[in-house]
């Protein structure tokens, strides 16, 4: 059996309906795993669920390993970002770190198998790639967000520092009650504090939070908008690719008709001279 | 009287529209006797709505009995889904309870009456109709969803369940404290009892907030744009019929005419030639 | 001097810009006024206040008069719904109740004064206009919404009307903390209250909040909807009629031309044969 | 070198993309440095930072001298809005307050500085300026939310501020609860306090916040609608441009080969009768 047919029962196999299924139910087993354990269990539950996780590491090794060998050239394999993606998960996974002090860090980097669902089930990989794609967009208006709140920062720390330190303390702290305020989470608290000291502080606040909101539903918008945009464009694109392809054919036949008339006057007309 | 005539009358009560606006209005009277039966009542008070509610419960069943007969064949009646809806509330409140140590529930399940409304009034079956549609198209979202909550409540209990069990104790508990961090409900009391222990820990909330919301966004905005896009498709299909049709017409008004022009041209030529 | 001339003299007046704004004035004069009194005033200021007060009233008095007397029939001044607003604030405000212990009524009646400001600034007008006609389209939404409300407030004052009388004790407090959990204002308080007896309650508000927001939601993507619908049958008609009439002209000139071809060919093949 | 010799140099040290980054790099650096000072420093870090705000005062003078050297007449620099813009913001950065009683105000003067990220960034600017675009748009719907407000403050004042002056002691502290109710914030907590006195007092809520929501909806719509609607003239108009041109040449095409198919006939018909 030469490494080609190797290869193609790889392939076969990666390819297999039943097997992708298989590979999903396995993630799905292993992430129920990661939050039973959240529960309080039974000492032999504990340990089952300890050979079990070491039995789900060993599947998604040789499942990735199948996976590169059916490739034609192994470096294709890594074209792929969802590929990557999973390779990471599970490299990261083997990492001997269980009975360490980082036993906290081996359980959490489990945890992100679940996520390898995103990689198995086509329609959230398109939608983890649209909000992706939908990044950039934003970037600009969350820098000024940024700003608007790092200004509003900087003066709330130096006007509240001295009347509550632990919401003005230094600008982390009130970049952090500012996020607050936006959220409207206790934020007459923190005003009427600051109240207590200069009474006009409440133009600070309100003008934060309609600063913060204008911005945002402009955010918004534009993304709507956006989107929107994007949709039309492909199909006034097809609409209009229709519409005027039908009527070119009109045009050519009438063109043609008309060209043909011509050639019979001209005919008509030189058989009167001749 | 054969039992088509029977039938015949019946359909004539089912398709009465007074006889609608009279069930209507039981169905109203009803749904106010369980609200009333909320506010502490007099004795006599409480005994007579207990009799209109038998009264109301045999007039359900009669109601249903009679759309019943109407039909042509008795399955016919099972096969629009808001008659299965009717028939199982209406089967359901005959259910003898009362009197029973479940008579809490037996009181809920008369309650459902109260949605019986929906089924009557024909927009809001509509409204009705158009939500459940709606639903599948926010299934793959609400996945995606699920696995960012689930990922950040295995992670909040790994961190902080030693901090606060009560709001982090297991994978339950843990994913109900970040339904309520996702709604802004007294979130920043969660965050700021969790920084007394780890100090980095509001990246744990903000970077939740922000992808929970980035997602929510985008639900959003997908399901506008999929409305949008059928409400198009339908007006520029609409649009482009009327218009092409004309257009149409014109077209082959011309082409006749021309046609018209070179049949005569053809009988000019041909008598010169003759 | 005729009452025809008095008429015209009034329609002058009242068509008067200079006038319009000095109403305009003395409405936000009146407004101002009745905020000032919410602060504490030395007892000259109030005296002046009041005065002044009779004055605006007064003043409104004859504004309305003239307004009335402007128009050439009488009833023609209430046959416009915002004339007839105006009026009934007028004569509201009439009322002599100063001095009794309606005292408090009264100046709540002259506050509607500051509605005024509505009919007077035509651009407020068209937007109360506009919230007007939405209202019918979100009607039954809204009947939907209540069911929900309706049936959960039921649910929630036979569940937990024994664990937190001062929420759940009838219908109607039932109903005003559905509201309150909709806002998410302390929600999980309510929750966590509940969940002391229930453990599974979190189901009935996660539920409650699932629902709610998913009719809003769609309560909001079917404004949108259908005001965008609105806006593009009223540019696709203008498009329309734009372009269509621009064809129109080209059809009717290339048929006379073709049908002049015609008579010419039929004149050719006449003289021919003649 | 002449004055010419200087102003070209200067022009070349402006459009200088490095020069740019510079000076984009400057406002960042001394936008941190603002940001530093708000934690606790070591004496001679104080020192420091002090001196570099004194070089980034000097720089940013000199930044701006260029800019004004470059420009072919003086005035030219003020006709542009952000270069007035950013010449407050250097001019105010200059009063010297320091070490005055009003150090405080200073630093905060110098925090502006930040703004100059926007005046700087081509994109900030687009955003900025698309945002005062949309004040004006918003502003009649923020009159008449404010006529609801006033309406309810007052309303407020006269019914509760017995109850509780803290919260509606005069006019301008109603207006903040009331602003505080509009966002949820321990709304239920104001409308309770009331009700002990005036049972009735949810209807008062309740109302407002369905109006006050009703009209940010309806602003929120739209401006939606407004935006989609200039996207959508300007593609329309770009489309309809496009097909309207190429038909119009089609058009001309076919009205000039009949007039031709005329001439051709005329020419028949006069040697007929000739």
């Amino acid at each position: 059996m030469t490494w080609l047919d190797f290869q193609n029962r790889f392939q076969t196999i990666r390819d297999n309906k039943v097997f992708e299924l298989f590979v999903i139910s396995v993630i799905i087993f292993s992430s129920l795993m990661i939050g039973i354990r959240t529960y309080e269990l039974p000492g032999l539950a504990e340990t089952i669920l300890i050979s079990l996780d070491y039995a789900v590491t060993l599947f998604f090794v040789i499942e990735i390993v199948i996976r590169m060998a059916a490739e034609d050239r192994f470096r294709d394999f890594f074209k792929k970002g969802w590929n990557i993606f999973d390779f990471v998960i599970v490299v990261v996974s083997l990492i001997p770190l269980d009975d360490s002090e980082y036993a906290l860090v081996a359980r959490m980097l489990r945890l992100f198998r679940v996520m390898r669902l995103i990689s198995f089930i086509p329609e959230l990989r398109v939608l983890v790639s649209a909000l992706i794609t939908a990044m950039p967009r934003m970037g600009y208006v969350a820098l000024l967000m940024f700003i608007i709140f790092y200004i509003y920062a900087v003066i709330g720390n130096l006007l509240f520092s001295s009347i509550n330190p632990q919401l003005w303390g230094d600008l982390g702290i009130s970049l952090l009650t500012l996020f607050r305020v936006a959220t409207f989470e206790d934020w007459t608290d923190v005003m009427y504090e600051a109240m207590t000291v200069y009474g006009l502080s409440w133009i600070y606040f309100i003008s934060f939070i309609f600063f913060s909101a204008f911005v945002f539903l402009n955010m918004m918008i534009g993304i709507v908008v956006d989107v929107l945009d994007e949709e039309h464009k492909k199909m006034e694109a097809e609409k209009l690719g229709e519409s005027v392809e039908e009527h070119q054919l009109f045009e050519n036949r009438i063109e043609n008709e008309v060209a043909e008339l011509h050639r019979k006057l001209d005919l008509l007309l030189s058989q009167k001279q001749g």
